[in-house]
This record gives structure tokens, sequence and C-alpha cells, in this order.
């Protein structure tokens, strides 16, 4: 049984960046439901919408890196 | 029992993959259900659906690519 | 105890093809949801729907493909 | 087998990380839900919108130093 | 195989933080939810939604504080 045990927690960490595309399923979904019901009012809403996506997609690429650390930096 | 550990890891980076496919699946289906019910307001949304799906898969992807170094590049 | 442990990596990619599936059918089930609300515009989403399909099944075709891998190139 | 049971644990940890982005997309979700249906009240929800974002980030960032504390500091 | 089991532990805490996180965001999604379809109201609400918000951000940090606890105090 070759190989180390950072490899299986790179693994588990490339699980939560999957996680975290929920999260921003999410934020885009609803903008996308609402906007599709009240198109008028979408242009004012862009920035919330790339705020939401920027904070849960945040998240995602700590994650990623917490896998890219596991894998070369530790 | 042989093989390496990162075998396990690259398996379990995979299911981050499927994950992904969640976020994706909600963004294309609130835009759907959304067109179909006013559907001359889908055309103006077409960009903001491709930039939702293209973050949710973005995250798929890098989840994919832990599993490909996890199995080629470790 | 037989086997490598490359072929649990494997079982446990497969679980990630079946993630994915989750998000195609929630893409499907909102454009069906709303064909049937409002037929007359379905015609015009039928492109969303593939590009909707495509972009989830993409990610479930990339979890079986690591799952292939683990099982017969490394 | 190499390398230190820790290493696990950071993968886990940063599952937590990508578990928060749910939360986040939650909060952003529903109010980009609710700004586009009412979009005059939009304005006076900003700060609000901020604070829930900012509580449930700050439980993925906890999750995060948990990770980053299992692969430098213990 | 170096380490402390209790390293696994910490990992698996932190994944308690990441969960409740989505509690939080249940908060405060259904908060501004129900402020931006009845803006007047919100005002008189916000004390319960700082109540609500803070007994489900305590629960993640005290399975921080266990993460802390396994990793520097056992």
């Amino acid at each position: 049984m070759e190989g180390e045990l950072a490899h299986i927690g790179a693994g588990i960490a490339a699980l939560g960046t999957g996680l975290a595309a929920i999260g921003v399923g999410n934020v885009a979904g609803n903008f996308l439901a609402g906007a599709l019901r009240n198109p008028s009012a979408a242009g004012g809403q862009t920035a919330t919408l790339f705020i939401g996506i920027a904070f849960a997609e945040a998240l995602g690429i700590f994650s990623f890196l917490v896998a890219l650390l596991l894998m070369f930096a530790v």
C-alpha cells in the first residue's frame, strides 16, 4: 500500500469544491427564476448576482486550494 | 493489497464532479422553468444562463482536475 | 485480500456519475413541468434544454471517465 | 503508508468549507428572488444581505482555518 | 503512520461548522424573502433575525471549538 494519506485528503477536499457548486447554482438559479418573471428589474440586480456568486465561489476555491496544498505543498 | 491511496482519493474527487452537476442542473432548470412561463424574456437572460453554468461548471472541472492530478501527477 | 485500492476508487467515482443524474433530471424535469403548462413555448426552448442537459451530463461523463481510468489505465 | 493522519483531517475540513457555500448560496439566492419580485425594496435590505452572507461565510472560513491549522500548525 | 487520530476528529468537527452555515443561510434567506415581500414589517423583525442567526451560528462555533480543542488541548 503505497502513497500518502494526504492524497485521500486531497480527494475529499475536491468533494468540497463540488459542494460549493450547489451554492453557486442556487444563486444563479434564483436570479434566473426572478429575472424571467420580472425582466425589467434584472439589470439592477446584476451586481448582487455577481456578489452572491463570488462569495460562494470563493469558498469552493478555498476548498480547491486545500486540495492543491495537500497534493503539492505538504 | 496493492495500489496507491491516491486512487481512492481520485475516486472521491470524481464524486465532487458529480455534485457540481447538481448545481449546473439547478441553474439550467430554473432558466427553463422561467423561460417557459415568460418566453419573450428568455432571449435577454441567455447571457446570465451561461454565466451561471460557467461558474458552477468551473468548480466541477476543478474537482475533475484534482482527480486527474491524483491519478497521473502525484 | 486481493484486488487493488483503485477498484474502491472506481466504485466511488461511479457514485459521482449517479449524482450527476440528479442534475440532469432537474433540467429535464423543469423543462417538462414548464412545457406542459405552456406547450406553445416548448419548441423555442428545446435548444436550451439540450444545452442544460449537455453541461450536466458532461460532468457525469467526467466522473465515469475517472472510473474507467482507475480500472484500466492506472 | 506515509503521511500524517492530519492530512485526511484537513481534507474533511475543506469539505466543511464547501458545505458553507450552500448556506451562502441560500442567503444570496433568496435575496435575488425577493429583490426581483419587489425591486424598490431591495436597496433597504442590502445591509441584511451582507450580514447574512458574512455570518455564513465566517463559518466556512472557520472550517478553512481548521484545514490550514491541520496542514501547517499541528 | 504518524499523527494522532484526534486530527481526523478535528477535520470531522470542522465539517459540522460548515453544516451550521446551511442553518444560518436558511434563517437569513427566509428573512430576506419575507422582508422583500413586506418591507414595512422588516424593521420590527430585525431582532428576531439576529436571534435566529446567533443560535445557529453558536452551534457552528461550538463545532469549531471542538475542532480547536481536538487539535491543541487533548
